[in-house]
């Protein structure tokens, strides 16, 4: 493993996964392993649970992080070749990268998507150039397009959480927001989710068809009811359009979850990667109850980075 | 002592004192005590000197301190319970608080008032919440009421400088200000000073009596004048109306502490939290001569902050 | 050394070189001669680069760094003295700076020109206080009108690149910008190359003359071409005007560096601070090929800083 931006393979998927199940067990156990290194965390957008899981998950490793602050006016980076500089970019993310490259041993970095231009967002653009110019391992904290992060705790919590033998029937319902969110969330779960080889189920109102390179595999149902029937795992999720890109096409309640919407999936857990809306994407009954996983997804973000800053330790 | 948010009882408190001044000896005395401990620093309001002194007093404790900032745009934290989560609020207190006592072996929170809602502010609500959902200890950094390290810290320069047997006479003074400034150092002064057994006479002009909560026991007199008269110990501080809730009622400038005003206190200590401004609070004459024991009280800042991290660590 | 604000003498300068070189070799080989001591760093200016080095810098020396950002809005220092502070300022320059001398060991102050008065500039007002009231070793991460940290860099680097025993050909050439840009960087870069007895031509539009304080000994020339004729080190640099002061008098696109300007000097290389607004001062052809030292200079802003703050340790 050179980077880490997106899944790979089942393989190293189970190995990621494995990894952090022993760092949970004992988090300092590998104090050592890290000495002397720098972990540079770069946030192009602001971060709370991201910045600290990423920072904790270093130190545990013995890790020294410095976290970067870029998302304040002032230090815009200019992302296009040959661009002539005369307005508002300061420095070009080619200088940038490298000279990040020369301090640090390893990068994180979190870039969101304009959701104003498709094609410029869907080809991560940023991180190749990071990976390009910084010649250093680089990891993503939540690219246009993926936040694999998030997704390995997912699988973390989904694993820590399977009861029986059974394949889980796994859910990724669409919810209601008032914003226009990326869909790097849902993409990363369903990349990750299907990679691992796990049944899925994408449930969503029409016109929130997700791309299809993250979603190959998956069933799509619109109707919410028929999907949440006999779920295992439940993630809950907000996005935007894809197809009419980074719009709000619906922000019809009935689509919240609540406990109602799992009358029929009597055994499902409740995911989703927080912030959460109350009583707008899920309910309180939900959140408060017994079946939310979410503050264990929350805490597996450090074992997540944890174990992936330590396997690129190793390279 | 399980969290540290306001004064408790006498006994407690010289207990604290009395750990400060030996840090304040041998600041790395118990570097071992803390490793492996993190505290996480959440400012709701900026900070300098707490943030600062608060990072120092754990790193000499080898606790590693994180800094969260969430005071930027775009982290607003919903407060209360059962709101539909539609409007500019991202996350709820709820969620955030129990994040981040998975992430902490300690939480340290700074949350001002708003100044408009006296009922909300009263009640200290954001650190109940904290206190409720995190589970782990937590450290006022300045609620909306009470400021209860700067307080430790006035008590541990008080302690170091009383040059008599007999009783010191202490003074909380109100000073002229520019800004609606809040209640919590005001309050907790008196709340500590009281608490550790001196006599107290708070005065001010008409309209801006503090919270009796907080000042039962002290003598109250609008004629500062008299109040100032034989004090040993002057502590200078704008305050808002408590009454007419928030309000600036007064910018009397003959309220400024000046050496003339110390006239009859030959041997008055004069002090203040900082940041003050002078010549509108305070004169020059004061600060920069020898009767301010205002940098003396800066410095306890780190001890103080020490002794309460370290006594948290023991329970 | 007590402070590092300025260009001292060319002994110290060899010396501060050397030492950073041999840190560059090895740049943990003193790790525990800064254990226990602390460095804040104080920004009323962003930064990028200087902060990051610097916090390489102090960590591998064993120093722990604290950044201040005090650049955000809600904390402007008054700088006056005796001033009434009934408007915008909240704290003094002296009560800060003392506060912050009880806190750390050695400071590092970022604060930039105001650009509009020249006098208060060029007085280097910020610096001159931080000394005077914090009682600790201040280290200038970029003042009004010099960037020392910058220069040693600089010089470390064309002392790394000098590959004749000739006395090098040095150039400072102005470039084209679209903001007012301070002079600090082109005035540390004069102060430096002279004092450390090189040989320096600085060219520029006309009205672009630097105080003279800073370039005494330099060969001034107005003709570009002519000045950077079989020039060895060329550096790149925009100012605002000095004489008109602060203000954009020439934009003209023919001063950016290119291979063309470069046409009778086979052997430069080329060398800027960062960030560089790229086709605007220099050319993608100069940033991207074999000429520059520009991604150099920024790796060596790390062991500048260490070679400084080493010797502020032994002081």
């Amino acid at each position: 493993m050179n980077h880490f931006t997106k899944f790979d393979n089942k393989e190293l998927g189970q190995t990621l996964i494995d990894l952090a199940l022993d760092y949970k067990k004992d988090p300092r156990k590998d104090q050592q392993k890290g000495q002397g290194k720098r972990i540079g965390c770069v946030f192009l957008n602001p971060s709370l649970r991201t910045r600290v899981s990423t920072q904790l998950a270093a130190s545990n490793l013995g890790v020294e992080p410095i976290v970067l602050n870029m998302d304040k006016e002032g230090w815009a980076l200019e992302m296009r070749d040959g661009e002539i500089m005369n307005k508002g970019t300061v420095e070009h993310i080619k200088d940038a990268a490298a000279v990040l490259g020369s301090y640090f041993d390893m990068l994180a970095i979190r870039a969101f998507p304009s959701l104003t231009n498709r094609e410029e967002d869907i080809n991560d653009f940023i991180f190749s150039q990071f990976v390009k110019y910084s010649g250093k391992p680089v990891i993503s904290l939540e690219s246009a397009i993926r936040h694999p992060l998030q997704s390995l705790a997912d699988q973390i919590t989904i694993h820590e959480n399977i009861k029986e033998k059974r394949q889980p029937k796994v859910v990724l319902t669409w919810a209601p927001h008032i914003k226009a969110i990326p869909h790097a969330v849902a993409n990363s779960f369903a990349e990750w989710t299907l990679g691992m080889g796990h049944s899925l189920t994408i449930t969503h109102p029409e016109g929130y068809e997700l791309d299809v390179r993250f979603t190959k595999g998956a069933t799509i149902e619109t109707d919410q009811n028929k999907a949440l029937e006999d779920a295992d795992f439940v993630y809950v999720k907000n996005w935007s359009s894809f197809n009419d890109y980074g719009k709000i096409l619906s922000t019809d309640p009935s689509w919240m979850l609540t406990e109602k919407s799992l009358s029929k999936a009597p055994n499902a857990n409740v995911m989703h990667c927080l912030p959460v809306r109350r009583n707008l994407e899920l309910s309180d009954e939900i959140l408060d109850g017994n079946r939310s996983l979410i503050q264990k997804q929350a805490e597996n973000r450090i074992y997540a980075a944890q174990s992936v800053i330590s396997m690129l330790l190793d390279s």
